[in-house]
């Protein structure tokens, strides 16, 4: 199968500790490398899980609080004197353009790379971007600020080619790129064979949602619906539900909960605050409700849909 | 002896590798904490040495390059969330407030407490600061934006009295604060007893001067003259000098000729290059020029004038 994982690069809150960094992921889907978040210290992570600059595609924000955008100008600066040249593409919400351009105007003037701020809207579900390899989607989570979450879905991969029927009708290979993608194929004698008899169907497309910071809200469900992996936001557990819901944060439980009632087949929580150095119980909570859960830790790389 | 030590919070150049932290150092004097530059990730450090945030008394800029300040919002952030009431003092050019104010307003607009930026002039040599216990000059350095040094001197401190003197004379306890400042002191029946029969002197100020970035320059000797630590920037060692010279940095033997010419007493080396994982080279360069020297290394603790 082609690659599909995610590196966790910082799963603590607002408050960085010794042992765990603010908010970033990387999606690494194909070789291409999209950023999820970027709190302070993400260069420092990224150098340590050895992922390749060069390969970073583009930064999806989440939103505006600065445990998860702190680390934007750092990693730009670095990026600019390793002599990256290709434009990086950052989609956040508005003020993000309006916040950092200024910043970026300063420090990183003799940058060989524009910066381009893609600015989405968080209060609807819309595609935000799209290639060969993924689409990229946007949906409202409920936090204090604006706060959106990601889906990443895999586009549909082309049917794999069965070698013996391909030797056995001795087809060209010209034709071999169309039939990959669902063509028929006609012999010179004139007779039709079926695409299903040439190949074998693709992998079924995987998904990996993103949904952090968010209150507990069942409104997202339509749109993680079915995910291989969610990652949900778990800064609290049970006990402290009414420190959560004071700041729109969510339980490990109710994590779990949308989990279940999203009918997801993994779960990984995350973004846990400092007041948890082991997060054991958090865990322990959340799989009871879900079991197929896991939590998250710096450096650890998760692949999606296996 | 009362407390004048420099707790490294990092000190790697402009890429921070996963062992080295871009520049940051902390003063403690007498438990006031005083820090010098605020590179990506210093709050975390700062964490990892157990230094107590809310001691944190005033911050000192040394220029404007990401390096030395992409932690600042980061830093007031957690300073914020951690309830910090007492105002902080930025000491930094003019230009530090306009690139930092609109994050802090946008990202901090929470904050209990109040961030004041105090601007200097680093072309010329003045004092920036004084309390009963520091005083903190700027000079200018020789770098490819503007740069100030920082010298920090600890406050000339009281004599110490003599107990068997002082019971011997029965000096009244009301009259001891002015001994120790200097005072003579004239007994009942009128004779006067001299201040150097009553005290001991003070030990000597200690001095601790921090050069960070700079190239060499012989115009900054006679601000560091005789200091007891001097931290000097050795980006590089000398066989890559013609890169030093092109960045306006510094080789490891230039910083310890400076050392050694400026008469100080003790040289710690910093702000290594990412191409340096090893610094042994580059020590061994400064000792052969300037033996009494040391490399910073992440959560080093040197006390100064021991």
């Amino acid at each position: 199968m082609e690659k599909f994982e995610i590196n966790i690069l910082g799963c603590g809150s607002a408050l960085p500790t010794t042992k765990r960094f603010t908010s970033s992921q990387m999606v690494n889907i194909r070789e291409k490398l999209f950023m999820i978040d970027c709190g302070e210290g993400t260069q420092i992570q990224f150098r340590k899980m050895k992922c390749n600059f060069n390969k970073l595609n583009r930064i999806f924000i989440s939103h505006l609080h600065g445990d998860h955008v702190f680390g934007l100008p750092g990693l730009i600066s670095t990026l600019s004197m390793l002599g990256r040249r290709g434009e990086l593409v950052i989609h956040a919400q508005p003020d993000a353009e309006k916040v950092f351009r200024p910043v970026l105007d300063y420090f990183c003037k003799e940058s060989d790379f524009r910066v381009c701020f893609e600015s989405f809207n968080s209060n609807v579900n819309s595609v935000i971007y799209e290639d060969k390899s993924v689409k990229v989607s946007a949906f409202p989570l409920k936090h204090r600020v604006p706060s959106a979450g990601f889906l990443f879905e895999e586009q549909a991969r082309p049917n794999h080619l069965i070698p013996e029927m391909i030797a056995f009708y001795q087809i060209p290979v010209h034709c071999l790129k169309d039939i990959k993608n669902g063509d028929d194929f006609v012999t010179e004698a004139g007779e039709l064979i079926a695409n299903s008899r040439l190949t074998r169907p693709a992998e079924k497309s995987r998904k990996y949602a993103y949904c952090s910071d968010t209150a507990y809200s069942e409104k997202i469900i339509p749109w993680i619906e079915g995910v291989d992996l969610l990652y949900h936001e778990a800064t609290f557990c049970e006990a402290d539900l009414a420190r959560a819901k004071e700041t729109f944060h969510s339980s490990a439980r109710q994590a779990a909960e949308i989990a279940c009632k999203a009918n997801v087949k993994q779960l990984m929580l995350g973004h846990f605050s400092a007041r948890y150095p082991d997060v054991s119980l958090l865990l322990k909570e959340a799989q009871s409700v879900f079991p197929n859960t896991i939590a998250a830790t710096e450096e650890m790389v998760v692949q999606v849909g296996e």
